[in-house]
């Protein structure tokens, strides 16, 4: 493994240069992977392909990595992030339409009884999706959501949102860009959301964030300028089998690598997998109940509603050469902040 | 002018050697542009926005340029290109489903007769998109539409409809692009049709371009590996409002400078001047019947149906400080094929 890395690097520092260079540091460019076979398949898949002349080379337009965000880059637990957000944004949301104050499920939201919140239905809860994430200006609606991620904390770690992202993917997204790799969000969240922040928490821009979108509407206002409004349309729900046809509709290539946690990265991985040549497809196993959270159902972990990781996904990850990530094996430190 | 130019060069060689540099050599980026205010307030545009420290400068991560295709990158008449692909397309069609035949709108095609083609309604052009667009794998469409671009010939210069883009937006491109722009066409035309043949005339890859598009279905061939089907299933009409609502959808950033040449084009460049700071809009003017086309109707060009550039947006762009190019005047070579 050393000599493979040291080689990868002496060819980076050489490319980076434009020159032939005989100086390089053998640096562990993953320190929070244990060592196991996740970190190896990582830096074999990245030497495989990035190796001028070798068999499985892949040139550097055709380098997409895609990663899916809630459970694969950041804690999906207890709830997925932006739905805390559009919960939090209720009271700012009954200022605006106080008609909502006792119209459901605005009221079980507004309620705080969290028992009655986790028995709303999808519809309900899409119902309360679309009233505080549209029919506001885009730059309104940017302006409120990057307000919100810079002060919310988590109520476990007492921390920014944004803090709870995994060290060791942080590592690895570093890594696929010093090797010529584009790296993607491809998220079932809110694209508009995950823009707000992508850049700074991951070095992703917004050009590069995929997810569940909805329509805007171009109008001008008062003084004749231009801006776009949010509808309660949806043009990509980038869930599933959404995610190749949201990769293919916005990026136009099929990944080379691809990172997910649950059932609704399936596709993903299995679009990924179907190309030619060498293509690395992880999945994020949360078994980890002490450092972060445990949930599968597969492999006798607890069944939880959000992130769900089926035992049928498990095994079809096993059979088909995925490779299983094991929070509480493969990650030495999950979060930067650990001491 | 000169000197500006020959500091822009001194600083991008430097930066890309990422050293100071004391050797440039000032070479004209805009050969084929005449001297005029068309190429000088690209230059102008250049310097103040990649001039650190300057009051309109802009770091390298927001610089976007989106250019319109059809009559802003390559010739538009006597119809657009993809057009003529779809109609060329039709014997295959017929082959495929020979109770087309007999039916319209597809026997007023298969017939030949121009001036009953030209009659064909709107609603008409969209049945014969959506039949020769629509039905196949996302990857029989790429291979198929690839053959065709690679051997179809112009009837008017006899040669490939690739070779009839644009010398100076060529340069132009690329100029921006050593400048640190990323560059994105932004067209009505389909975005899959496009993306087969981008990188190789503009360099400008499948994920830097936006188009009208349909909805793919994620499936399993009967070997159980996954495939896309192209859908007749409108997701984004990229004309007009459609433009910047694309924009903002794919790309997240509004553009710092775009291009375009007909109506179609009017809200994407309204959408990129309300932008803060230094903005560039600009609008080709086809108004060379010899070397190209002429059309209008602005400045009493002739009216016809494809790519209309109306007095009112020429009126606008004057009023607005878009710059209008005038083929005639601000292209000294149009095309790189000229002697």
């Amino acid at each position: 493994m050393k000599l493979n890395l040291k080689l990868t690097l002496v060819s980076l520092v050489a490319g980076a240069l434009g020159l032939a260079s005989t100086v390089a540091t053998a640096q562990d460019p993953l320190p929070s992977w244990n060592d196991g076979p996740a970190k190896q398949a990582i830096l074999e898949f990245v030497k495989a392909t990035t190796t001028q002349g070798g068999p499985q080379f892949v040139p550097p337009e055709a380098r997409m990595a895609t990663f899916d965000q809630d459970g694969t880059l950041w804690v999906e637990h207890p709830m997925y992030t932006q739905v805390t957000y559009c919960f939090e944004r209720m009271p700012a949301l009954i200022k605006q339409k106080p008609g909502l104050k006792n119209k459901e499920p605005f009221k079980t939201v507004l309620s705080g009884n969290r028992e009655a919140i986790a028995k709303l239905s999808t519809n309900q809860l899409v119902e309360i999706l679309a009233a505080t994430l549209t029919g506001m200006s885009v730059d309104d609606f940017k302006a409120e959501a990057k307000r919100w991620i810079a002060e919310a904390k988590d109520p476990r770690w007492k921390r920014s949102y944004t803090e709870l992202t995994y060290q060791p993917m942080q590592e690895l997204l570093r890594y696929l860009r010093a090797n010529g790799y584009k790296t993607y969000i491809v998220t079932g969240g809110g694209q508009d959301f995950v823009r707000t922040h992508a850049e700074q928490t991951y070095g992703i821009p917004p050009e590069q964030v995929v997810g569940t979108a909805g329509g805007t509407k171009f109008g001008y206002d008062r003084s004749g300028k231009p801006f776009l409004t949010k509808e309660p349309k949806l043009l990509l729900n980038n869930n599933n089998a959404g995610k190749p046809e949201g990769i293919y509709f916005m990026i136009g290539r099929r990944p080379v690598a691809a990172f997910g946690n649950s059932t609704s990265d399936k596709q993903m991985l299995e679009y990924t997998r179907a190309g030619g040549g060498a293509r690395l497809a992880m999945i994020v196993l949360h078994d980890d109940a002490e450092r972060e959270y445990a949930y599968g159902p597969a492999e006798g972990l607890p069944d939880t509603k959000v992130g769900t990781f089926t035992q049928a996904l498990y095994d079809e990850a096993k059979k088909n050469g995925w490779i299983v990530i094991s929070m509480k094996n493969d990650w030495e430190k999950i979060f930067a902040f650990e001491p």
